[in-house]
């Protein structure tokens, strides 16, 4: 089966069966049309429908190497420029159609899972077995375009000092069994965005500070169907509403965040892509180049959404006739910067790609990065001067149906703006509201901010990537060397 | 009749009749039992009743001049530096109560109709009648504990260009027609907060650009009952919830904003404080010194939030075990350097008071001007604080429902924090969640930013006050003077 | 005459006349022998020889149109993106010979002199004689490798209100009369940098607000040998020092500034580009492209200097054992950050390369006034986090005299860093203390940024690019009008 | 002896005799007649002065209890707030004499010695004699109005791994022998500020990381002359000029820093203040409350040294025309701002003013800690406004000589500024130029920016005050405890 239909998409996860715990109470029903998760499946059908459009399918799909039928462009493993140029334009056409809002959109687990099978040789070392689970399981996704969820991050909990010390009573998700079927996982992961609404989920916990041996159950890494026995979900509070002009963004993007609870999981053999082997987890992340190949995903959303909000600052200023103000230009001038350099970034990665060591080709790391520590600064500050430009009046902002009431003709008058009618305004405004003082674009904030980890983080993998660069040091070394002459 | 009672505040709002929409309904039935005003108006009830807590009495209260009934310390028009002192002390216990999240507590309102009220003799220049009224109308806010919301911010239409060119199509708010009876005003104005649960609205425009003329319908300040024929009121959409758990602050402190629109309302003459003229539109602001006296207030509300959210600050380090790391102690170092430079600054104010000029004393204006040019910074630096603090964490927070359903068991174990049950942890996270990302908080760091006008604003209000001192600019000049021996 | 060896350009500047105020006394004697010339004239002199060098000159130069004969490639008027690529070429060779402190290395004002160049046949409509005078003079540069000096910004009093009212007292540098010969100019230029080392200077006032009419005395441009009579320069103090080891920076890059006072100074015909005309100054200057051809010069430098910077940070940073620092980390990755921005912006100007109407090519202008933007932000902030990683280390710094003193064995004990000896360690803490609290790093950190003019011009720069862009305006546009379903 | 003249200050410094190496010679004739001391002993003469100007003699003394005879009132050890007032008062005299640039004016001395003399009962429990020690030194440096420099930094080679192993090789200062006469010191200190001109130096390390033990090589603390045998200082390079047009800052204010090498010291044992014990080294320094007196201080630094920087401002305004550009004002309110909050910090410190234990009397820790956070951000961020106000302006700045040359009548005409003659903007420009560009002002504000150690040791002192204080803590519990109604 190639490229999926959004219609598909959303049968099979209206299919499922897997408990998800919303404010008290099981989505039962089609997820489709819950709340929680109808605006985002809507606006994810439409993404999977592009790749069969006919005017975009050149553009979004390959063929699969298995039955050349079209598969998904964010499956491609590049092994050229060229590739990786076909892979950020329709990488693009997905992040223009949402805006850079969908941190998930499909193509970032399609990467992920692209990038884990480039460095599947890397587990022959264990078991040529799971290499080759690896490799399956990136076919079985290319060509069944399979909707991922990831599932990495462990509770807060799992780190209290004394629960980490004897095995048993460790929080940590972890190997509780090993059976004839497979291993018996029980734990927990926060923030498995989209984790409701996938097919799948990718289980990789970052690495463990437990001690390194070669049954260390808090060590590996396994895919499986996100409704296994065992599997709960549990949801956060949407930020989604019905209404697409009060709501503009959350009514189509808002994204759920699920905690996933595993009690004694069977996760079956051949979905294991190593286990026990703490060094490994550490070792296939590293050799994958996930964070580079995801880094080049992340870029083309971070370009779509920082165009979006540019245009979004345009009609503020327009409407509130800021044109000429000094601090205006200034602002938008920043987020122009911005733009410029991100773009320049993109050029800049691909322009110097390089050879990963085992056929593949990668974009040149260290744009990738450097976008990576400049945008949880960007976005934050761009969303600031929305704030500042729009002031209070993206405060009190009424809502549609207000202007079905008798009020409505006051509303009219008083709420027009320089060349656009008060509903165009005020359409605007709500848009400002949920990027600038919402609670979707709270978290959008908070997401940004954190996407590959903090900033500490976030540094050193560039940081890194210098440490046994010479060049710079020597060539102050010398400078300082002839000061005598 | 002295100060009211929670209850007796609720019964008279709960018993007015102004057309009110929200969400496109009119709001029919108790105010107080709509989701929109039911947290607020149960805060503020119990702030007023406060006032005659036999605990409280004395610190809140004095005894009005008419009666001797004790009237709120709000309403006291300080004569010396210790009626400064009792002020605070009033104020204090309430901004403690509502822990500075309600920007119109009644003491602010009190307040501002206390500081028009000092002012009053200038009025008698265009009439002795209008005088008087001011002074009337203060003792009966006084003596009658009247909820007032305030009325000033025209809707950004008014200032369209072409628009003020014609007195007749003139958007902004002007006097149509001058009866007998009154004024008959009509226009709109934005950003009334708390207008459709309060008694009383003040309204009091911005100075407009129109033509300077003896008869000036723009220029006029009155008050009024918020339900006479002719208004209506628009809200923007509550960001309030009924469970206290999921919601800690805006289930308490979500103060609606309301959009008051005027079609021809009929303002009585005993209730306008000035007409037509202008100037005296500038004059009786400045001179009333609202800025200062309001700022003694605003400042107790800083200290007060300032609190609140180092202790939030505190409980967040303790259960993410975080004390001992460097970036920590610097950031929550910044809060309390910020939290001693307010109470510094409240107690120069008192310090270095001085008369009005016409029997009042002045809070010093500088330090409370200092004030509201570094809170609007601070705020939302101690927010963003929090938020890199919290990280992700603060983004999937379960809601109380969760812990009574089949998974409570699990989000017990995997919920849990340093020292705090997993419910315990979750409602803290809740509330972080709530200033650092949800709608309530995102409406309070822009009122924060904005409270007192923008950057500029705010910032030529202190400059100004400088611009008649040549003590610096001499202190150099005489330096530089001194370069040849 | 092709391009000039290091020895020339010295003996060129040496036997110029030009009365030049040094400290109250006129400057006699060889200028490379005078401490605030030396060493910047060893510098530029070495810069010079590099064209000649036989390792180099391929890289360096091209062939004149009109003999064949070598000539600077910052002289070439590319037409191709690959002139752009060769002219990066060159002038980075440069740029990383001086590490980026030369703000007028030769290529720059063999750029600018270029660019108008270029658009020589706008001053057809004035005059066909202006036009080819420029080309000429072009020319001239080209083959005779002319060191050229800048002066543009008038001093302030020029523009001090009443004195521009009448043209007669204005203090504007401005035609005070015209003759057979040419033109007779009189007023002030500041800041003409190099203006005691060059060959000539290109005058070129920006635009005066006076009023227009055909012969406005103030518009006009011209080149001069620095030295005709009635002009005279007055140098600012010189930051250079003898000793390389104690001013490592400022002994070799100290560019002196330089007031430039024209008093009835005749300026032949030949040498006037126009004259009269206020608009065609306005003109020349946008339709050259200056910034942009410039700007892909200055980028080359910033990337230069920063990497530079990082060498020094670098270094920093294993003396003092802070690799392992997270604020270490999270400093020196914004720096890294910086880098990529810098690189990927050139090549993302190469890359997006476009004709300029008139048969030349034109680097993508928005990437290079993106890094205008960005670096007078960067640079500061570098210079910040070496500050605050030395800290009180980079004051207490001895002079190299100190360690052939009885002290010596001292210094060498107490004075040692990791990995390197007191003499080492100090050269490196005295190269910190130029760049980080110097008088020459304050002019560096001054010259960065204001290069291309205040923070409010340069926004406006690339803010006005954008400005008849609609693509974003409408693609929120759109995206909101869909907000009906 | 009671306070001493300028006179006599100079009298002593110039008969010392200690070997101290500037630019590899040794200093011989007398010290006020060297460019690198002599402005600064010239301004400290005048401070010295001040104390016997019969106008200013009773602010700035008190009776010595020994024989009544008048004493600096920086020596006074508080026991009332009233005292506190006395201190503030004359400090500030001095303070508003050298306008802050002095970090080193005599009260910071006294005060330490005077936080010391206030602890010396702890020193009885290692021995009475050594608290015996301490007293007499106080009331020695008090009666003889002592000049003290302060030694305590330790050079970075003292903490290289692997040197600290050895208690043979240790790099950091030592007691290498213990005799009948005292101890014998080997080791050195960087940064005695003022090394060269004081009459005696207190030598007091940062406790040291090594092994706790009873006769700890490391532990101590002891005063003595600056010219002890086995003594030699090293200069850095001095920014001092002769001119005060040119240099106005650095001809008065400019403090000579010193490395200090102990070569084998005798320090007689009356001088020794503590000795082998390094616990002792801790408590005695935070037992003195030495950085909450010496705050108070440099408090009245902070304030003298913002004044002058707004008057600076002011100047620089008013000449440049800018009073009415928005970013001016927000600049300048941001000065104002900071200055209303180090002014209220001062009178919040002495309302607030606690008992010590002992008998005296302290200024509120916490306003003072703040102003120790606040004040290293504040002084760049007032730089760099001067920068970005100042522009290119401040760098073409000439010297004094320059207006008696024959360039003079132009300078007349075209650098003279809004109400300024050419001389006098000039003069303003050099003052400008030294805090925002020159060496001096690099200086000032590295100095500013660690005066009181780094970032993180400043945040932890007033984090620490507040790491017991439960109360917010609990208003935050107690806030969501009541989640449930």
């Amino acid at each position: 089966m190639p490229v999926k239909s959004g219609k598909q998409y959303i049968e099979r996860i209206n299919s499922q069966s897997v408990p998800c715990w919303y404010k008290g109470e099981l989505v039962t029903g089609k997820r489709s049309e819950h709340l929680a998760f109808k605006g985002l499946m809507e606006t994810q059908a439409q993404l999977y429908d592009m790749q069969s459009d006919p005017l975009l399918a050149g553009k979004m799909t390959y063929e699969s190497p298995v039955d050349g039928k079209p598969v998904g462009l964010s499956f491609l493993p590049p092994t050229t420029v060229d590739d990786l140029r076909k892979r950020r334009g329709a990488m693009s056409v997905w992040s223009n159609a949402h805006h850079g809002f969908l941190g998930r959109s499909p193509d970032y687990m399609n990467t992920a899972i692209m990038s884990f099978y480039t460095a599947a040789d890397l587990l022959n070392e264990l078991s040529p077995q799971y290499a080759e689970n690896l490799r399956n399981y990136y076919a079985f996704c290319r060509d069944n375009d399979i909707t991922l969820s990831h599932a990495f991050i462990q509770p807060h909990a799992s780190k209290i000092s004394g629960q980490m010390d004897a095995t048993e009573d460790a929080i940590a998700a972890k190997v509780v069994e090993r059976t004839e079927d497979g291993l018996i996982i029980t734990g927990a992961f926060m923030m498995a965005t989209q984790g409701a609404t996938c097919d799948e989920i990718l289980v990789y916990p970052s690495p463990s500070p437990a001690p390194f041996d070669d049954e260390n159950p808090f060590a590996f890494a396994f895919a499986i169907p996100n409704d296994l026995p065992g599997i709960t979900l549990v949801c956060r509070d949407t930020y989604a509403s019905e209404s697409r002009f009060n709501f503009p963004l959350s009514s189509r993007y808002e994204e759920m965040d699920n905690l996933v609870i595993f009690d004694h999981v069977l996760v079956p053999h051949d979905r294991i892509f190593f286990a026990g082997n703490e060094e490994m987890s550490s070792r296939l992340f590293s050799g994958s180049n996930f964070h580079i190949h995801a880094g080049h995903q992340v870029l083309c959303r971070y370009i779509a959404k920082t165009e979006f909000i540019l245009g979004t600052l345009q009609l503020l200023t327009d409407t509130l006739d800021l044109a000429s103000e000094a601090h205006v230009v200034e602002k938008t001038a920043r987020v122009l910067a911005g733009l410029e350099s991100l773009k320049s970034l993109a050029i800049a990665a691909e322009a110097g790609a390089i050879p990963d060591g085992r056929g593949f080709i990668l974009p040149a790391p260290q744009p990738l990065m450097a976008a990576n520590i400049l945008y949880p600064k960007l976005y934050p500050e761009m969303i600031e001067i929305i704030q500042l430009m729009a002031s209070s009046g993206m405060i009190m902002v009424p809502q549609e149906e207000e202007f079905k009431t008798d009020a409505a003709t006051h509303l009219d008058i008083y709420l027009r703006g320089t060349d656009m009618t008060a509903q165009q305004r005020t359409s605007l405004f709500r848009l400002i509201w949920e990027l600038g003082a919402g609670s979707f674009g709270g978290r959008q904030t908070q997401f940004e901010r954190f996407f590959f980890g903090n900033s500490i983080t976030v540094s050193n993998r560039l940081y890194s990537t210098y440490s046994g660069v010479d060049t710079y040091r020597q060539l102050v070394s010398h400078f300082l060397a002839n000061t005598h002459r």
